[in-house]
């Protein structure tokens, strides 16, 4: 469930940023998890995906995409791949997704 | 380490989406974090703070301002507190920091 630091472009560029608190019933989870990355992997307009999940249940992740148009076609083919309702209900006691417009981007790089 | 879901105002709002990878060394590290997290709350334009790590080592921290400028502000006030180049050296293997202006946001809430 843990993705490394996205290799991203230059901004501008979009992010989902999805923070999530699972409910008690995690069966099936990590595979609808895993189904949700393969298919942003596969869409138009994807630039790299960050995720983590802690043992109490929290989670963040983070989408890039090249334009919100491009959010809105991985929403919309996801929902018909993956019942969006009955992930609610069954996983998630809590979720908020934010769309943001990078702007600018720095970082560090020298670990091993 | 862990911070649930931020109660934000409606959009549009800023995001600083820090992504990083721990190092071998962890010392100290849950300290500062906390100090940053402190520093961070007392800001003026702070709009909440949402905190994800895992075991591996990977975490996701997305802080939430009125302004960039209130970014811009944080970072500069965090930086004589906290030596940054000390940080990067001591504790971080990689970290990305991404600004980012929240567009649209929704979710749900509706478990324990």
């Amino acid at each position: 469930m843990s993705a490394p630091i996205a290799r991203t472009p230059e901004p501008p560029y979009y992010a989902a940023i999805f923070t999530s608190r699972l409910g008690d019933e995690a069966d099936g989870y990590p595979e609808m998890a895993a189904r949700m990355e393969e298919l942003a992997a596969r869409s138009p307009g994807y630039l790299g995906l960050e995720s983590v999940r802690d043992a109490g249940g929290h989670g963040i992740t983070v989408s890039y995409w090249a334009s919100e148009e491009a959010i809105r076609e991985w929403k919309d083919q996801s929902q018909h791949q993956i019942a969006q309702e009955t992930g609610r209900a069954r996983w998630y006691a809590e979720y908020r997704v934010r769309i943001a417009k990078v702007e600018r981007a720095y970082g560090f790089s020298g670990g091993p």
